[in-house]
């Protein structure tokens, strides 16, 4: 499958590398062709590995992953375009996490509102499903690091896209389907996003983000 | 102990009964001292229960539970009054969740600030611990209905306080220590207060209150 990772930081990266594990074609996307940082990965990861610009990794993607840093996840898919975002899935993992007033962050869109809507809002014609951003990067693509049973969970409006990314989780990332759990549509991107400021907290205190919640049922 | 539970309802009941099992005085405290439904449950649960003014409540406490509603508790411990509340410790279990506006509730406060804070700064020679509001009051009291290992967060800007409300989780409330996780001063109930939007869409996904959430370390 040809998949577009928007975004060139440690999150993209580490999920780029995992699709390349698994015989897909990725290209990072970035506001530039010639990103320095992305164009190093690309060159150092074989011929599926490429960079390109937003608009250009996503034109001829299949499916698209968003991991762009969350403050600026909408002007980068402004940017990919609408037009090249159409009728494709689209797996949100960004969180509007604002560092500009320094530590703990705060979130740039909160409470009454969420990242994953604002996208969906701006992008009607996507099939946006928020998932994965509850987590760190190394867990997301590798569960198995954290021991035990522990969860994803998956916020969209469209049926058919969650059992697409649900089947990625599955298949593609090693997660077990009785540990994803489907919040609903995609206002419940509220709950995933507002859950970081206290995994920040969680950071801070285990000094690892090898960790990951699990909803414990009675 | 004389204990006063600020609050008249379910969470304020079901601490109350807690507290009353274990041979301590409680005294629900409201709005006004015939409080119907307050005065009902102290005039059902014997001797050792009363109901009284935030005020009276809180006079001769030796220790203060924060039950009320998130939106009103700044209201209620004023009506306390900080002369009341002067040198005590303070658990304070509230959520701002506000439901003016329909479901999914939106926080009262949230983001750059938390009520816990809120409370703190209201009244600074109190010793606010927020603790226990990342669950449903059935298992504040009785963590053994959710199976398993699962947490219990304390913030808060007192280390003796801390210690106190950690006594009172294990020896009262049946907690294990090794599951109580110190996130630090009381900045850190953003963290907290802010889960309650994934607890509220769990809540509506699960159709239970009888979960719990446990941070899975590697």
């Amino acid at each position: 499958m040809r998949i577009a990772v928007l975004g060139t930081g440690t999150v993209g990266q580490t999920i780029g590398e995992k699709l390349l594990s698994l015989g897909h074609h990725v290209t990072l996307g970035s506001r530039t062709a010639d990103h320095e940082k992305g164009k190093a990965w690309a060159d150092a990861h074989g011929d599926h590995a490429a960079l390109a610009t937003f608009q250009d990794a996503t034109r001829d993607a299949d499916l698209v992953f968003n991991c762009t840093a969350g403050v600026g996840s909408l002007e980068a898919l402004q940017a990919a375009g609408a037009d090249n975002l159409r009728g494709k899935v689209l797996l949100d993992i960004s969180n509007p996490l604002d560092f500009s007033q320094g530590f703990p962050p705060s979130l740039s869109i909160a409470n009454t509102d969420s990242l994953g809507e604002a996208i969906q809002r701006a992008f009607p014609d996507t099939l946006v499903v928020k998932t994965l951003n509850t987590m760190a990067c190394p867990v997301m693509v590798d569960p198995s690091r954290v021991p035990g049973d522990h969860n994803v969970f998956v916020s969209g409006n469209d049926a058919g896209a969650k059992t697409q990314v649900t089947q990625i989780l599955t298949e593609w990332f090693g997660w077990k389907k009785n540990l994803i759990i489907d919040l609903g549509d995609i206002t419940t991107a509220r709950g995933t996003e507002q859950w970081l400021p206290l995994w920040v907290r969680l950071y801070g205190t285990l000094g690892t983000g090898d960790f990951n919640l699990h909803v414990v049922r009675a």
